[in-house]
């Protein structure tokens, strides 16, 4: 049997979430039927994670076993010119017997982009959130240092009772202005709980637009105490960026 | 009577392009359309020029009479509310009588995006067209340069019986690979043909792919003889960026 590992790229707007669910069109199974066309065999894969409906990926991981001769080359093409447009695959490659694309996952990279700006875009509407008033990147800037570091995050959390240690360790967060009217938030993890970078984001949105201070969003994190300004960002202007291994 | 100019971006993928046509949807007839609902005039506007089925555009410039009392924020904010999300409005401007979107235009510029990689892209399948083929750059720029000046460019265009003269002044061109796999072509010229930018930019990867040479272009371009390398890029890789005036 081959471990094969897939890097993938995804438009999420058609999509509901990655993972398979009964009667809904999803990222996984969607894979998981092209493959099975391609191989002759019924494949399951192994992803990264979850990612919710509407969030994109650049580089969502996935595993999965195979007892196919078709070479990395000719799986890459054959999954490319197989797959609806809206799902691309950027490498095949063989990995050794005990790759898991969740459990051997080091840390990841999620980008959510914001288009700050007085008017909407048609072409940024499904990759992007537009915020029409002023945002105050610098105050934004601020408060995202705070999350660097080992913290509980279930304030920034969609409750989940399948998760009982909700401590996770943010190792990096970038926020700059690219462009005249872009914010791109970059946040790098060991491992993201359900919703928390949509949240996190959506309350930094907050700071941004004054209604609670760098210090007060501090204090939501170190305290864990939920307020009215905890507030999830829409999905379309989220990207899970690279998973990494080792 | 106001004479107010508009700045349209779009995305074309799901249009007939800009020009009405009769039971297809276009974008000048679904701002027709919203106009009319806002003012409660029947509004006509005239874009610069058309764009074709399935082309962007981050700056499409039209101009309208109305005799409305809304202010250019109330229109801009009613446009942009009720145009599908696909087309936003960046720009609302109260012009002089005399303003005309086409017949006072100086000069357009219009973007061609290639992604020149070999696996294709789910998130920029839209907008960019994807050669896997690996594409030589300096002598597409090389041939580029030869597009400089006045010229007659009927070479490059769908043969249209309206149009007598085909004599073009193309004021600059720029050719530069941008991020990893990106290659951005530019144009701007006094005035364009049907189809001219996608069947300069389809030739010029005719010299990326070195079917022909920087050389050879060059004699298309000055003898005007349709050779088979004389081909039509695809709709999705076009954008119209930017119309000039005065």
């Amino acid at each position: 049997m081959k471990n094969i590992k897939l890097v993938i790229e995804y438009d999420g707007a058609n999509y509901h979430g990655w993972q398979t669910q009964p009667n809904l069109s999803t990222v996984q199974e969607t894979i998981e039927t092209c493959l099975g066309n391609i191989t002759r065999e019924k494949i399951s894969i192994k992803g990264s994670g979850r990612t919710d409906s509407g969030v994109h990926a650049i580089g969502q991981v996935a595993n999965f076993r195979t007892q196919t001769h078709l070479t990395v080359n000719q799986l890459t093409k054959a999954l490319n010119s197989t797959l609806p447009r809206d799902i691309s695959v950027s490498s095949v490659e063989e990995m050794p017997e005990d790759f898991h694309a969740q459990y051997s996952c080091k840390s990841k990279v999620y980008k959510y982009i914001i288009l700050n700006r007085e008017y909407p875009s048609a072409l940024l509407r499904n990759t992007s959130w537009f915020i029409p008033r002023k945002l105050k990147t610098r105050k934004m800037k601020e408060a995202s240092g705070f999350l660097t570091g080992e913290h509980d995050f279930a304030v920034f959390a969609k409750s989940d009772p399948d998760i009982k240690n909700t401590v996770r360790k943010v190792l990096n967060t970038e926020l700059k202005k690219t462009g005249k009217s872009m914010i791109e938030f970059e946040i790098e993890a060991n491992g993201f709980l359900k919703r928390m970078v949509r949240m996190i984001t959506g309350t930094l949105v907050e700071v941004g637009k004054g209604k609670i201070s760098p210090e007060e969003f501090k204090q939501i994190l170190l305290k864990g105490e939920k307020t009215r300004h905890v507030v999830s960002a829409p999905p379309q202007g989220l990207f899970l960026k690279e998973v990494k291994y080792q």
